[in-house]
């Protein structure tokens, strides 16, 4: 099971990864057999490519920057954190607020990521 | 499915609970075949017995002070917040960050609960 210290440098690799635009670096983060569900309710997203063409994919709309708004919290082998998301959508800057719950594996991979967000949780600014 | 409005308002309701000291406000947000998790990875509490003798428990040991730390994220039929809960253990002021993740039924009860926590996220103050 990994530690709090493992959990807590993925969240902050994953950061990293959209500060410096550096899709493998997240890629990395996650399990061959991931799930990803962004947000929960929306088809999953399931398996290695599924994992890399969705990273793919929002590096080449031009990424989005990162901001953790408090400590991540783990409990088992889950990490939770909240964070905003500041992308450009339509060619407007958006901000979306958003939760992420992050299960991993023995190894410390993400196994499966939840992403809590909504309509009422993106703001225009 | 409950709307963002509805469960942002449980969310408010569950805040005030504690913040008034009021058992059977937060009782009353539950489902009677709810599951709690808090923190994720201890054995669940299973039912409205459980239910009412864990918060009964709580508010018998002096309650705590929620405070909310960013907006509540909604998505599907889930709500996920950031707080940090303030008590007294031992005789020593605490805090505990945390984010709980709740899963509502089609009545707009909460079926599922899961805190986010560990002893990483604790602080004595």
């Amino acid at each position: 099971m990994p530690s709090h210290s493992e959990m807590e440098a993925a969240v902050h690799a994953y950061v990293r990864g959209f500060a410096t635009g550096d899709a493998e670096l997240i890629i990395g983060l996650f399990a061959d057999d991931a799930v990803i569900e962004d947000p929960l309710g929306t088809p999953p997203m399931v398996g290695g490519q599924a994992v890399r063409a969705f990273y793919t994919r929002i590096m080449a709309d031009g990424g989005a920057r990162l901001e953790l708004l408090g400590p991540v919290r783990t409990a088992a082998s889950s990490a939770a954190f909240p964070f905003a998301s500041f992308l450009t959508r339509d060619g407007v800057e958006t901000r979306i607020d958003v939760i992420d719950v992050w299960d991993f594996d023995e190894a410390g991979k993400i196994a499966h990521m939840r992403a809590y967000w909504g309509p009422e949780n993106v703001t225009d600014l």
